[in-house]
């Protein structure tokens, strides 16, 4: 399959817009960043070392036909002016009146957006400075990640890596905790209840129900024990062998 | 203000524990991300290069005091030893049963735990080939990051920024419903291990572990078995209990 015949650049995500990024290497790793959750939808505003970049290329490597994809613009008012909903990603307040929404939040919003037909686009700005006023004020809403106020370090790919994963996790508003334990072959209460049984019967010889005052009580629990432990049939055989085994030796 | 008294140290949020982890820049960069969010307690396995590591100092930078408070250990087993509840992170399925959850799900879990005084851990494979089965089998349950399926490139540090970030972002939620787990007295993890300890000790006197070229296999499944049944501390001692008493008869 070529990049131009996959699927994920038709898909509805949101356009990550890189503005004056400043190293290729951190292109690239935002392309892979964006591919690692289903987004491969990539513009470039006036990237500093000209494009393309073979640094950029060299980093995303399994992630490069979001590179050649990806469009280039030499203003952010270009780079948007096809979307209908633009969030910007900045950490500080700006004097600015718009919504300030966390990643879950605007993705949750991106979302029904792209649902709606709607293209959406995100905004993050250059490695050392972040976004100006200037391109804040083309953006409907602003994210900020909630970060620990005493110390911020994210850089330009994890920021990316951030909104991607939301945008993606939104997408699972179905149950994504699949257990494994879903497709579990568990034990049918017959099968406990035989379980119960056995031990009951090994450890009563082993003396294991002593003092005989407390026997009762000793058995209900043990009972207890075996339904409450969401035992699979193969737990159950594990079981039945051990007890065997240690019986046999005696 | 020194490390020493920095209260994040003393907050209760999950120990996020790197098994052999092999670059030092790794270590310092998953600092830097636990750091972001809030989270400051780490601990090492069996780190490759040693351990203080000048590398993973350097590319920590305002985080260091996170490395300069990590604990040092041999062995996963002890790492854990005093963890109420154990994630371990790894991408593929591993035929071993135990509950798989999003980082979203897995983390609204820990924070319930922390709130109710439990000690949690979430276990990061090493960047090359990730946790071993005999980790992931001391863990509880397992944590799957929701990726493209055709394009999984997330770095250790990454991982990390994910788990930490959800962590956080829980904090930020409505309250996760109490869990009728956060009241239970759970076994701890050195508990279970030493549960498993005592049972393949006694189940190899009696020959249990055959033949020979199954054994390593049945021993692995066995200690998944007693980490997935979430035993509460009464189970353990029974089970010990039991144990003790079926030996004495042979």
């Amino acid at each position: 399959m070529t990049p131009l015949d996959d699927p994920l650049f038709d898909a509805p995500t949101p356009l990550m817009v890189l503005v004056r990024p400043q190293m290729g290497e951190n292109i690239g790793a935002s392309a892979r960043a964006m591919l690692n959750f289903g987004c491969a939808r990539m513009r470039l505003v006036a990237p500093r070392d000209g494009w393309p970049n073979p640094k950029a290329t060299a980093l995303a490597s399994g992630a490069s036909g979001v590179l050649d994809r990806a469009g280039v613009f030499d203003s952010v008012a270009g780079a948007v002016a096809d979307c209908d909903y633009v969030f910007a990603t900045t950490a500080r307040g700006r004097g600015l009146t718009k919504p300030v929404l966390t990643p879950a939040h605007a993705m949750e919003q991106a979302r029904a957006l792209n649902e709606a037909g709607k293209r959406v686009a995100v905004l993050f700005g250059p490695e050392r400075a972040g976004l100006e006023n200037d391109d804040v004020a083309r953006a409907n809403a602003i994210i900020t990640v909630p970060v620990n106020p005493a110390f911020y370090s994210l850089n330009l790919a994890q920021c990316v890596l951030l909104v991607a994963y939301e945008f993606a996790r939104q997408g699972h508003a179905a149950p994504p905790e699949v257990m494994a334990m879903a497709g579990t072959d568990f034990a049918t209460a017959q099968e406990r209840e035989k379980l119960g049984d056995h031990f009951e019967a090994r450890l009563g010889e082993a003396g294991f129900f002593h003092p005989p005052e407390k026997a009762a009580r000793m058995r209900l629990n043990l009972r207890n024990m075996w339904t409450r432990l969401a035992l699979t049939r193969a737990d159950v055989q594990t079981l039945h062998g051990m007890l065997r085994q240690l019986a046999r030796r005696g």
